[in-house]
């Protein structure tokens, strides 16, 4: 298997390529060799910064016949551990490549550098009228590279899917330094096995993506962001059922609890638009839709005792101020405590009967303890995060935080669901994947990594020892 | 490699399976032997019907054992030859599996057999307002497993994207008679390389879909259909340039030509709402679309000279007629002559300067021939029909046609574009593969069938040699 690389290598790279291509710097290594999780420390032997895909491709080669591990890096933002290299690996950072290309109005996409920052891509076209509608609360920080090896989810994905919707075209260099160009700009094309999906979401172990083709859609014309208040997870579900139903397009419809609520308001000063507290909380945006049909389902809403409360936004600094709510849960979570954090989807239809399965399992598990739930409930996907409790041990709590999971995870299974929605395996989810994929996938998977990185060089230890 | 069974193999069949589940006879062997195409002649071995998904297994691992040839087959609506078994094969026919399952309403999802009718699907949903957006002139014939192993195209590709899109879960059978459940009903699930995708597009080489839990979108509440009439290609691609900046949305963009026209009112007795006769016409659909700004815009197209005629249906019954001007193409040119087809795509900016490039092709290669050019323009996938003259022997044009299409190929290649668009590669386009997808991917292709089908008993034949 791949190794840590010897000194001469590193010497023979530093000969090979331009001043600056290789960094050894500590400072560097600490920060390249991360992600946003903590559970592991960074120990990368050196960070690689090529400037384009033929640096690319010849470093890949190199590492290649010489059997060295490379961590695949991108906006470092990931919650799983995919992005760590605390093994001694070199970090291959896409960081230098971040260019964007014009906007091809007529095909609706754009060409751009795996290292492209996701707001830099949503700021670029929408002058335009355009938009790369992958949207989440870290999309300063994430690349399209990382986006696309991860298929990021996020807040949108109820109206436009996942990341793999958005991508026509994905140029990779492969462990052995081949360049592959799939699919082009193509909307269409069906001419054998679809290499591209193998690449998206696959964590930097198949393959390195340097440039993408990605699709783009029109900006919405209107859009109207309203936070509902209701009792409970099953008041969400009924209202979110209604939703559907409703003469209104659906970009996002997101939910709470209380707790969320609580934590965020500690660390953001911010506050609802209603006058009491409520259990919990929905928050819709609707694109494009028309005004008289949206007033009259509102107004049946509250006849139908369908919410306790509701606002609308009516501004667009009263619709952020909503979104801040919601999106700013995660930060405040860790701002202001240790969150033992899951990202778990189920089947929309069992979600309901998951929720109460999983309030039992928590009332034996963590009797008293502080759980916050939030997420993308219109696509099945919930944010687990179990507060550590102020006066027990760190270690103590990862223990029964762990523990805990085996058995949220076995409830999960049950009822069909995944163990990681959108934030992927990585490291941290590892022990886990026999809870989502069956011992036949995981060999095929092995099968197709033999196929791709026969020397094994290729974010190794992730997903798969 | 795979061979066909030897008479001792198909008696044990027999011995394993229920009554019925093996056909000899010799009709049944010429209608399962063959899709809609007519150049090689079908000569399966037999027929194997199963009803449910452990007869496929079981059949399946039989087969590997033994290391017999097997084509899986569905509607046999394939347009290059994927479903014909013309070497001794065994068919495995997955008509028999056929149910629909109940709705999923809050998951707006539905479970289904492969072998369940696409048309059959839409029926069983419309009444609830939903539908599988994938649609096409074959829908009466195609099933569910057929368009998902061919990743089926159609009309509304521009509004909802490929049958890749509609599909949240596959179960798979392996070559070795694994049964694989990928993604159950899961709209998010991050959790390693999604095998799923995998077999999609894949055209029955890597492994046979028995079920599958189909996404469902919602059935517009207004729809509205127009036909334009305009100079040439170049005025279609003006016209979509600004019906893609329109305040309308889209469902369908699609265009042909005089020529084509012209076979479908000899063949259908049609005609258009035009006092005129024009060169080219663009078939417009538009969903959900505010009214006056939908008037506003039909005029502007009258003011700006982007248009030289355009009808809007008045009823359900007029838009069929538009419509059938434009889904009758192909049944009429195949009923009033001999057409050879292609089906290739480019990427949407490139269309202008690639049809006037043919042009030129053509007129050097088929000088005086009738040419027909129509197809989902708004997609970048172009029907290129040459139609046999009558004073010219068939062999003598099936050998300028196959000379001719290594020119049109090259044109494609040059400008990114796609051998097949959305008929797949099957047999009849497999000589022409290397103009889509270079060495390296095919030898990954090559490396993924030995990992899920290391006997090579699936489609042998097909995409690859």
């Amino acid at each position: 298997m791949a190794h840590p690389p010897k000194a001469a290598f590193l010497e023979q790279l530093e000969a090979d390529f331009p001043d600056g291509f290789l960094s050894q710097d500590p400072a560097e290594l600490a920060e390249y060799g991360r992600d946003w999780t903590r559970v592991h420390a960074p120990a990368p032997s050196a960070v690689a910064l090529p400037r384009n895909t033929d640096e690319v491709a010849r470093f890949l080669r190199a590492c290649h016949e010489a059997g060295v591990a490379v961590v695949p890096s991108g906006g470092r933002t990931g919650l799983a551990g995919g992005a760590m290299a605390k093994d001694g690996e070199i970090v291959l950072s896409l960081s230098r490549m971040r260019a964007i290309g014009e906007v091809d109005l007529l095909g609706s996409t754009v060409r751009v550098q795996a290292g492209a920052v996701t707001e830099a891509v949503h700021r670029h076209c929408e002058p335009l009228g355009l938009t790369w509608p992958v949207d989440f609360a870290s999309k300063g920080s994430s690349t399209v590279g990382g986006n696309i090896a991860t298929n990021a989810g996020g807040v949108k994905v109820i109206r436009y899917g996942l990341t793999r919707n958005w991508v026509l075209g994905l140029q990779v260099v492969t462990a052995r330094g081949d360049v592959m160009e799939l699919n082009g700009a193509l909307e269409k094309n069906n001419t054998g096995v679809d290499l591209r999906q193998l690449f998206i979401g696959s964590e930097g172990i198949l393959g390195v993506i340097t440039e993408a083709t990605l699709k783009l859609a029109r900006l919405p014309a209107r859009q109207s962001v309203f936070l509902f208040a209701v009792d409970d997870v099953a008041a969400v579900l009924r209202l979110f059922r209604d939703a559907r139903k409703a003469p209104i397009t659906i970009a996002a419809f997101e939910f709470f609890t209380d707790r969320c609520l609580a934590r965020v308001q500690r660390h953001r000063k911010v506050r609802t638009p209603f006058e009491a507290d409520y259990p919990t909380y929905a928050l819709l945006e609707v694109e494009d839709t028309d005004e008289a049909a949206l007033e009259g389902w509102l107004a049946s809403l509250f006849e139908r005792e369908l919410i306790r409360d509701g606002a609308l936004a009516q501004s667009a600094t009263q619709a952020a101020e909503l979104w801040t709510l919601r999106e700013g849960i995660s930060e405040s979570l860790s701002a202001t405590g240790l969150p033992h954090k899951n990202d778990i989807a189920l089947p929309v239809a069992a979600l309901e009967s998951f929720c109460s399965e999983l309030d039992a399992l928590f009332g034996a598990r963590y009797p008293g303890w502080e759980i916050c739930l939030f997420g993308h409930i219109g696509d099945g996907n919930l944010h687990v995060n179990v507060m550590k409790p102020d006066t027990m041990e760190k270690a103590d709590f990862l223990k029964q935080t762990s523990a805990s999971d085996h058995a949220m995870f076995t409830l999960v299974q049950k009822h069909g669901g995944s163990i990681s929605a959108e934030h992927g395996i990585g490291l941290l989810k590892k022990p886990y994947l026999g809870y989502s994929r069956t011992a036949e996938e995981i060999a095929v998977i092995r099968g197709l990594k033999a196929v791709l990185d026969p020397a094994g060089i290729l974010n190794p230890g992730k997903i798969l020892d």
